[in-house]
């Protein structure tokens, strides 16, 4: 029988905090040493998430301050951003998987620009990897901190980077339009995150300003060798899990949706997370929840010249919990899909 | 006192119909005389629809056929397409307005090629009047045949035809990502609109393919003067009523959002139910559920020369039912409003 | 033309408040002449509200003791327990109609039992009208306090009442099991409200000690001439709006479903807003969403000599500020369905 | 490595089936072997399920009559009552777990009352062990046939057999009021279960005649030595899974709710599915979404005398497709908790 590795969550009285304790309870090789929350700190993970009531074996909550590093092997950062990179600049000894925002951008300038405070850790930048695992496969082995993407990103830097890599559509004019279940929005206590504001309805959010996309900004750009700008609005959307994508795109002279979807074909059939959909079958977020598949298909557009391209995602799997274990286990030289094999849950 | 106006709803047995009668149950001017569903002909409409146990004394539902046209002053076509032209061909005596798509096409080859089936009544095309309201109050008093649009174009239209007139945006190049609530898809026994398979849930449908375009593109190229292509992609989102459209426009050279909001400003001023939002405001389906309103609102995109034009309405009200009541009053010399004005239900 | 009544909403912030606002809005003989809310004073409705988007014209949010209280005729009060009696106490003019539960109790000390402080205003409470509708009409006319019941305790006791009164069932071993909508907790920031925690899900709460109980005890203790105790348990339903209560009752000997059928249609039979159903229909709260209307019925029990007693209401309507404004009709000599038309929303 | 168990689902098109084939994806016993539906036959599992889209390697459906049964060794009955019984009653070879109706009840004459068609296979009945597993634990080793109890009876006869075993109730006056997630009514086409008409309501159904008070009153009865009626109202709740029952009971002589607590601790302590909540803590469907868990607990109710205890279950995991693997791991001398260690699905 081969050791554990030790895993500590920061931050878990989040969602994604929570959801990575969902998947870290049946990963074989992994073992919950710790469980940090400051401001709930002394309770039991049963008092602060109902889904862990069958589960009182949990460590309880402590505050960051109060781990011991020392036999911890691998720290989940579910903190909000800054105070992340804050706290995890000065533990020593574990590697790092972050889940906040905190290590994506590699221009800690642009970082203050968008998240408004200066970066707490600029130093780390350089040695972070950006974590969208099924293009960082190279990196990860030898990484001491993974980057994960942010949600959104995730989802659409799968629909667009083989397609900018190839050269088969414009990297310019790129219209995302997003929709999100509102777990993406967190457990914090705002008006908007109200069932009964949320329910029954659906609005646009962040126009033309949210944080996510300097992020899809920064990946393009490094494939297409150039700075790119993108449309992006996202919306919110009464469920509680799942996240859409549907981008239209400008077809490279002479390309069309069938390119495209070869294109696919060839770099995601191996995957095992990521799923080209039959010609014709629209993603929906119902084939992924709760797991961290990917699905996705394109689309020939009305207008000419344009191909649609849509991708579905789990917010809180692939586009967070779940592709940190990824991270982790390539980290660690472990399976890559070990601990993430539960299949979707519906109805 | 004066004699109220004696209406007949065909289709008594479907969402549309359900939502004339509701609205028409607290209209001032109108008498329910005749509700017609030939399938369940025969039973009450407590019966048929929960919402209207406390309404006893409402018309049993009757086969069409068996209505006495005599007496009546307007019918309502709640009917699918194709059947509701060929029954409201051949009624003489009362006005018509029509919820279906059957008189919205002015070309009967095109109705053909995106309904599949030859048109019941090319004859009278001509003088259907296309009931956007706003833009139709000069021909709706004459006019026998109102032509109500569908619930996608009334609200692509009403964002779109004053910036299009104005020569704001380019005609070519319009994107609309719009969500729409179950209702949409009607009371028909599809395994696509049970709860479990919508709620916690989103997907595009109809992709490149739906029948709302043909009717977008004809209203918009007849104010472009030249034939006009858009693209339109639809959601269906968790919720029972409420449609969102996101529209990505090209502005006219030298064009910028703020002219957008200043051409909606002069537009719908004195409109009673269409809305421009204080700069800044997103549209939300939760403003105007249950109600005939229309909000929408103009943002800059973070694509240089675009603009993001967003408008939300309840698709059963602005978008079918109430829309019809609206154009009614206006065939029948009534107040605007009359009837319409129950404020929108939030939460 | 006739005066209108001015009326002033105490805690215009709350969804009782913004719901009254919402039917008052076209109610024929009232003017919106105040809105207070003390944390939000100085914003307009839409600024608060989505729902109001469309209603730029409503009155801004003012403190409520800024509110000129000469030119009211009735003051609304939507505020917590305690903060209500308060301020009403101390007001001159205006007759009353509170929503909170301050007037509700008749007995100072077991308010102070179930509310955790000492009643601000006793010395009023032999004055104030306990204001379910249909059972007080010969007092509203001339009371100057209104005391609406609680949402739960108007369901209850309108399918009790009868039954009670007439010695048809035992006022003891009632059980209640009650379900609820959102809206019922309040726009409070509270974790157990988010969207997150709500939808998907159903839970009881308040097991043994929820508020309501007292009062529906008072009542039924009123009519049956001694303490009764009742069982109460609510539970929280992922739904804005709609309270569904299954009330099991013991039949006094003798005495069967039916006659329990035959009492209510006695009573009931000419009630505009209270409906009971045909033999075997179940009631559901789809059939009075948004609406003043109630909707209720009986069946045998399969455990002889008992039965169930079946009533759905709008919490927010019937269970707080439609039967306000029906209390608010009789009080000043107007049609009592006035401004209460509306028929429920469905889908 | 050893061998795998080899399955066969009848009626993989249906909720529990479909739920079945997800844990039995993950189950490191189990293969897999033949997915039957006939009116779906030819289709692969994408195509007829939304979140099979990551597994196009699934078998196909087929016919049930197309399956070769030599190499089959369990097969598990997902189809409609007496359609189950008729074919599983003709297969040799293979061990059966049924999950629908048609085993439970001993008496075949009961059956027939209930479910209106005489039992298909009455002989099968005395060899066929009720498996509510953790009741079942000596017989399912030895068992051919495992009727897998339905959704309700679960959850009912965990929360009820300990005290009624353990004489701390009364067996008759039990009051079960219940609440379910849509999912329990399959995925046939009804309108009752359509989207717009189940969202945002809820309302009883079944009232006094619902198909699993037969099998609740059966095992009762078992236990009590007697004869044993039951009231029962089920309740639809919008949401997809999930199962909540409040049970009102009389306390034998003496007895406390206290005394009920102490039983479920000693009965239920080392159950690996079954959970007491700490005191005061209310059992809630989100607790054990997508999960094979169990929560129960007891409070003391208003009305002297009486205790309430309240359980929550998934209905297609422990109140079916669950507990079916639960009992085949006994059957097969496997881990009781194999394949069904997935921590629940929370947001």
């Amino acid at each position: 029988m081969t050791t554990p590795l030790r895993i500590a969550v920061l931050g878990a009285s989040g969602y994604t905090g929570a959801d990575l304790v969902r998947l870290a309870l049946t990963h074989p090789r992994v073992e919950i040493a710790a469980l940090s929350a400051n401001a709930k700190a002394g309770q039991t993970m049963a008092e602060v998430w109902p889904h862990f009531a069958p589960y009182p074996a949990l460590p309880r909550l402590c505050r960051a301050e109060d781990i011991d590093w020392a036999g911890i092997d691998v720290v989940f950062g579910c903190l909000p951003h800054a105070a992340s990179a804050e706290l995890l600049s000065v533990i020593e000894g574990p590697r790092i998987v972050d889940l906040s925002a905190d290590f994506r951008l590699k221009n800690a300038a642009t970082y203050a620009d968008w998240y408004g405070v200066a970066h707490p850790a600029p130093a780390l930048l350089p040695e972070a990897v950006y974590g969208l695992t099924e293009f960082a496969r190279d990196a990860l082995p030898a990484a001491r901190i993974a980057a994960c993407p942010g949600c959104y990103p995730t989802a659409a830097l799968l629909a667009l980077l083989p397609l900018v890599e190839a050269g088969l559509i414009s990297a310019d004019r790129i219209t995302i339009n997003a929709l999100s279940g509102v777990s993406g929005a967190g457990r914090g206590l705002k008006e908007a995150n109200l069932f009964a504001e949320v329910a029954e309805a659906v609005h646009p959010y962040g126009i033309g300003r949210h944080r996510h996309m300097p992020e899809i900004e920064q990946e393009l750009g490094r494939r297409a060798g150039r700075a790119v700008t993108v449309s992006f609005t996202p919306h919110l959307v009464p469920m509680n899990r799942g996240e859409l994508e549907t981008i239209i795109v400008d077809l490279a002279e002479g390309r069309s949706a069938a390119n495209l979807r070869a294109a696919f074909e060839a770099r995601y059939a191996d995957e095992p997370f990521v799923h080209l959909l039959p010609d014709g079958v629209a993603p929906a977020t119902r084939m992924v929840r709760g797991s961290n598949h990917v699905v996705l298909n394109v689309f020939a557009d009305r207008v000419p010249g344009r191909a649609i391209v849509i991708v579905a995602i789990d917010n809180l799997v692939k586009g967070s919990s779940g592709q940190a274990i990824q991270n982790m286990n390539l980290m660690f030289g472990l399976p890559e899909t070990m601990g993430l094999e539960q299949a979707p849950l519906f109805p």
